[in-house]
């Protein structure tokens, strides 16, 4: 059986998440159903490297699947990118050994956040960054999210329906850059509760706001308690960046 | 009475360029619907920098119009972008002199055209980019694009139907960029001719595909004539970046 590892990336605007859904769209059901009829109608079921919400970006997803057809590689990635909407693109493939798990073998991940920080609204980001109309405070956020670097019990960065007993993460690196209006955040780490990136990137806009006050993150993290935290940012600004095996 | 000068950005897939056309949705008169609204039901006649065809982008673009309403330039800025659809914005208002129009007062211009050079297409650059699947030859045509530069006749790069008798024109600087997948060629001049950079762009890619021999631009040029030069690349790589007054 060949075990078969997919770099994809994908617009997530029009989809209900990765992950497949009964009565929606996902980009999961999306791929599963082109794959099947390039691996002329084998049922095949994919292993996403993450469930990503409604909305949001991967700039480098992760996944893989098994089977016993001898297409080339080339044939599948060249296959899929004919068959795919335009909004899901394939980057590449490539044979793994049969105990490789796009999710079990993560080692970690890196999401980006980003904001476009003007009055004007950008027509070219649209569904891509989440406008932010306020006055971008760049030093003091570089500053604050310092905070959420190293090991730390997340549980209050982590949206209430999540199904994780265990809440406490790693988190490698956390930086703030501005380029003209546009504004990335970075985080990796070794794993993220659900919506914490989303809440982590609330919670520095709310300091930036003044509605928390500077130099409390270490407290709020302590807490473990979700109303401490920020609101939770839009999913138009979140991107997978990349994933570690 | 006011004469006023706004700068705006548009992504131009979803109109029949800029424009008023009977029968089709432009930007001019979705600009112009508006603004009428916020100068409380004057009919208003804005003077744009430039024709653009449909499905091509600005990200600076200029017109002029002229009010005896109060109203402050902040106030129509906001008013506009609170009304306008996502894909038009307003960057800023001024008040200008009133012997200031938009179109003939411009001394120059300068737009960009984008490929997305891979196999893979990429979801975050649709309609905003052409997706060029082949080799590119990145020094081929920084090399080759240097003959469009200076004074010359360029008939050649007009496509027919166009109204200009004279097609003498100034092209100030002509460079290719590459940044990973992103090339990007960049072209000022005094003025331009109907669809000349897309055919400038299409030519300079047929030389990289060696259906025009490298070296030949200039007896191109030279030859007026429109079926020596290559074909008119797609309007959706195409973006009106700066205009000059």
């Amino acid at each position: 059986m060949r075990n078969i590892k997919v770099t994809a990336c994908y617009r997530g605007t029009k989809y209900h998440g990765f992950q497949r859904q009964n009565n929606a769209v996902t980009i999961q059901q999306i791929i599963e159903d082109n794959l099947s009829v390039i691996l002329g109608g084998q049922k095949v079921v994919i292993q996403g490297c993450s469930r990503t919400d409604t909305g949001v970006h991967a700039l480098e997803y992760c996944f893989s699947f098994q089977t016993e057809r001898e297409i080339p590689l080339k044939g599948i990635e060249r296959g899929l990118n004919s068959a795919l909407p335009k909004d899901i693109s394939i980057l590449s493939c490539e044979e793994v050994d049969e105990d490789f798990h796009a999710r079990f073998s993560c080692k970690g991940k890196e999401y980006i956040y980003k904001l476009h920080c003007s009055e004007s609204p950008n027509p070219f980001m649209q569904d891509l960054a989440y406008h932010y109309r306020r006055k971008f405070n760049l030093a003091l956020m570089q500053e604050e999210c310092k905070a959420f670097i190293g090991t730390h019990d997340f549980k209050a960065f982590c949206s209430t329906g999540s199904d994780k007993d265990i809440t406490v993460r790693t988190i490698y690196d956390f930086t703030v850059e501005q380029n003209g209006t546009e504004v990335i955040m970075r985080v990796s780490g070794d794993g993220f509760l659900y919506n914490m990136v989303r809440i982590m990137v609330g919670t520095l806009l709310w300091i930036n706001e003044g509605k928390i006050p500077a130099g409390t993150l270490a407290d709020i993290i302590e807490s473990k308690d979700r109303g401490r935290a920020g609101k939770t940012a839009l999913a138009c600004g979140l991107y997978l960046n990349k994933v570690f095996y």
